[in-house]
This record gives structure tokens, sequence and C-alpha cells, in this order.
């Protein structure tokens, strides 16, 4: 396995249709995935149809890979079809609260990692689109998405068209904490993203934007505090329609 | 990469540490996964000392394996690294609501899953222990770990002690849906679980405990509707607790 270390987020994608055996490789691989109980409690959607992902672009803020890339894949929390499985067995199954809204999303995102780690493997380039939580209702409505079950995710998958750089990530030492979690001071916090916030592109960033450091690019352009509140409240309210007690 | 296919969970594990460099490798596997934001919002606890293993324990339903395998990781959702590091640049976050305990948690199992693959390339085994979520708030007691931080699952890592065959999993199409979600009626849920109700194990199952199928066991025994409710509320309380306006 070398593409965990190759990881980039494509968003540019050739003209280029899927082989339908590497499409079922890669969704063979998502269920490979741990999953609670063995009860996978998730749902793989596969949009290639044009029409629906033309209908899926502006839910996810009109990023064209939408509609570019050949492969659109919903990844979903579903504890709908194992509650209707029971129900068919003759009994009743009570796992529509928070805790199985997170247990099934769990289950959902290892599978959509293995999925994209599959997809690179077979030179494929993948993005995940955070938008699917933004407009998490109006995707149930396009792709007729039933109670019990949530999208949590997105994957759109394609031949890049070119291959972006790797991104920069924390020091290792900012994300690992040994035997307990150890505090940060505001010294070791700037130390950890003195490399960020020097760099060319953080510069460039700044010019543009007029704002003084990278955290202000942040919280006053990428997630303000009204996107959170606004989207916050929409992701919740979609989570009650879709059924889940929360 | 060949361990996305050979996955199985290891729950014994050999009398033998893992090597700093082969644990590094392991841990920046984690680091390469997408990202929200490139904000990596999530922390990870590397527990290796017998004393804190031996806390964590009773957390994870005394499952021998929390203090057989060398180690024990910890993977947290975490805004609060980034929010105090907007608080050293002069501005305020606003990431404490539901969107951003999803967004984070969506960071961490990304990461989480490439850990685990990583580990197996290295010819380790894992599991995860879904108990992580049950007992939140007294693993962040043991863990020290702070406010705007929940732990969302848990790997434990270890050379295994024998190798178990490969879990089965329901049907491909069972799980996924072309261009739009497709509704199950009784008899295609019957037809899908049919191979498992038929099993061997099934049938050892259902006789250990005098139940009338598979579905029985699950909202019977292993995920009843009293457990579901006490830690369902248990998590809520726990994100409370950690800062989270859920």
């Amino acid at each position: 396995m070398h593409s965990i270390f190759l990881h980039r987020s494509v968003r540019k994608y050739l003209n280029k249709d899927i082989d339908e055996k590497i499409l079922h490789k890669i969704l063979l691989a998502g269920t490979r995935a741990s999953t609670i109980g063995n009860m996978q409690l998730y749902s793989i959607i596969v949009t290639t149809d044009p029409k629906i992902k033309q209908e899926l672009l502006p839910l996810h803020f009109s990023q064209a890979m939408v509609v570019e890339a050949p492969v659109v894949i919903t990844i979903c929390a579903d504890t709908n079809r194992f509650s209707r499985y029971c129900e068919a067995s003759g009994t009743k199954a009570s796992y529509n609260n928070l805790l199985w809204f997170v247990n099934s999303a769990t289950d959902a995102l290892l599978a959509a990692q293995n999925m994209a780690l599959e997809a690179e493997e077979q030179d494929l380039g993948i993005c995940y689109l955070g938008t699917t939580i933004y407009n998490a209702k109006e995707i149930c409505d396009v792709l007729h998405i039933p109670k019990g079950v949530i999208p949590v995710t997105t994957l759109v998958v394609g031949y890049p068209e070119v291959e972006p750089p790797l991104t920069d990530r924390l020091p290792l030492e900012a994300v690992i904490h040994r035997n307990t979690y150890e505090q940060y001071n505001a010294t070791e916090l700037r130390e950890l993203w003195h490399e960020k916030e020097s760099s060319e592109l953080t510069a460039k960033l700044l010019e543009e934007n007029g704002l003084e450091s990278l955290a202000h690019v942040f919280t006053e352009k990428r997630y303000t505090k009204n996107d959170s509140e606004v989207f916050g409240q929409k992701y919740i309210d979609a989570l009650r329609e879709q059924g889940f007690q929360i």
C-alpha cells in the first residue's frame, strides 16, 4: 500500500468513465471496513446520471467537479435497512438516537476512507465534499433518501486532469499525544502553526483578503460564526426530518 | 495495497512491543487523510503505559485486548487545538456545535482508518472499540482530555496471536444504490440476510440464546432499547460536558 502517503485531493477531472470492474472493486473495498457489530449501518449511493449530478451541483456550492467527475458517491449513515430487517424478522430495533447516528456515521466514514484509498490505488483521484452536511436534507430529496438514513460525506471520483502537490500538514507532534492528552500553551500553538503561517500560500491568502493571520482567514472567511450557526441548525433539522431523535 | 481486502478484527495479541519507527509510520499515515479545510480537527492519544491501559480496561467493558495489545490509540474529535490557535492569533472560532462535532469526528475517523490500514500493512492487527462512545466522559477523565475534545473511537494495535477468518458481509447489492436510494421490501430484506441467517455461526447463536432470528440477537441481547437510551444520553452528556453545544 503506497497510496496513503500519496493522497492529494483532486478537483479537476478528465472526461473519462470508470470501468465497471474497477468501480466494483472500489465499492467492495468499502464493505471490508470495520463496522459496529457487523451491522453495516451505511448506504453507498453511486451517482453517474448527468441529470442527477446536475441537481446535486448547487447543493455542493456549484463545485464543477460534481458534474465533471464521472462518479459521485454519497455515503450515508443508514439505520433504516437494519431496522427494517429487524421489523421483517418480527422484532423492533431502537437505533434512531444520537448514539446510533454516531455509530452509523462511523461505519459510513470508515467505509468511505476504504473506497477513497482503493480508488487511488486504481490510479483514480478523489475529493471529499464537506458541503454534504451543509445541504443534507436537500441531498436526501434529490437522491430519494428515506427516514433513518442521512448523508455524512460525498466522494467525487475520476481520472485526475493534473496531479496536485501534496498538501502541507501540521508537524506530527501537533496531533499526537503520548499516554494522555497534553495541553498546548499559546507559544507552542504559534510554533506548531509557524511553518503554515510563513508559507508563500498563506502570504498570498492574507494579501488577497487583507487579513492579518491564517486564523483570521478561517474565522472571518472560510468558516464564520454565522455559517456555523446556520448550517449547524440545518443539519440538526435534517437529522430530525430523517427520523433521528436529536 | 492489499490489506483492505484482508482486514479482520484481531482480539488476541502477542506480548510483543511495536517498534517506534513502525508506530511513527502508522501515526503519520493518519495525518495524510483528508481533513476539512486542512484544519486537522483531531487528536491521537497513543497509550502504552500499562497503568493507564489498566484504567481504560473497565471503560472498554473489560475486553482483555486493551491491556494485552501493546498500543491503545484513542482517536478524538478535537476543535480545542484549532480554537486555541485562533485565540492565540487574536481571533475567535465558533466551532463548538453539532456541525463541528460532525466535522471533527469525520476528520478523526478518516485518520483512524488510515492508521488501521497502515498498521495492517505493517503486519500488525487492529480492533476498533465501539465502547469508546459508551464511556466517553470517563475516558476523558483518564486521559485528561480537555474541553472541545471528545473520543470517537479507539484502536488497539499489536501483533496477532492468531489470524482470525475474514468476517462475512452482506451481498454488495445490499449497501449499494445506483443513482438514487432504492428502498427494500420485506422479501428483499430477508433475501439479503439469508446467507447470514442460515450460517452455522447464527444457528449456534440462536441456540445459545434461545432466540428465533439473528435480528432478535441484536435487539434483545447485543444492542437493546435500554442500552441505546442509557448510552445515548451518556454520550450527549459527555458532549455537553466537553463543551459541545448539542
